[in-house]
């Protein structure tokens, strides 16, 4: 595939789906996924890797077991590998840009894991 | 290091230099960077990593050997490793995320490099 640019806020316009990751680009084996973000989601660790999320619109609390992170349009948080957390949108839906290990699973569980969809 | 919330914007204020990538977060081995950019930067290639562009403000052009992808604000442009590549911001300043694996030369090469400074 010829890599194009890549308007983050068109794919965005793609979909409706909340907690549910769509990949807009590969990187270094990485998936680059955007994902809208209404509510809260599942306590969950990924031992084996860190995760990135970066808000593109809205607040979103990451809450971690010891404090909460609150994060804006323009600001990022790496979450590092092995480190419980649960990211809430509870202000209203939150865009992210988000990066995963490609094919991770976003609960840290297959079996509970929403499945990437490509767009 | 604790890890915090990184606002992009606050630490693209903390200097003024251009072309001079100021490493806010790791993730995975990575280096995560803001980058001022001004006018023309180098022809180069990364020979075994892919490199992550991200445009906050303004307007980038990513020259290729066969063609130039131009990147506005929320436009996001992954080099496959091995391409050539030059970034030009012709239209005043731009700046960028930018996503390398750790402490790699942003020329492509150490005796051109501009060192990443941790901000």
């Amino acid at each position: 595939m010829t890599p194009a640019a890549i308007d983050l806020d068109e794919k965005l316009g793609q979909f409706d789906a909340t907690w549910s990751p769509h990949t807009v680009a590969a990187f270094n084996g990485h998936d680059i996924a955007v994902v809208k973000a209404d509510g809260e989601f599942v306590w969950h660790q990924h031992d084996d890797t860190d995760e990135l999320f970066l808000v593109l619109d809205g607040e979103l609390e990451m809450e971690l077991r010891d404090r909460t992170v609150t994060l804006g349009p323009g600001e990022l948080f790496v979450v590092p590998k092995g480190t419980e957390h649960r990211p809430c949108a509870r202000k209203g839906q939150v865009k992210l840009l988000l990066m995963d290990p490609k094919d991770m699973p976003n609960t840290g569980d297959p079996a509970t894991a929403t499945v990437a969809v490509e767009i």
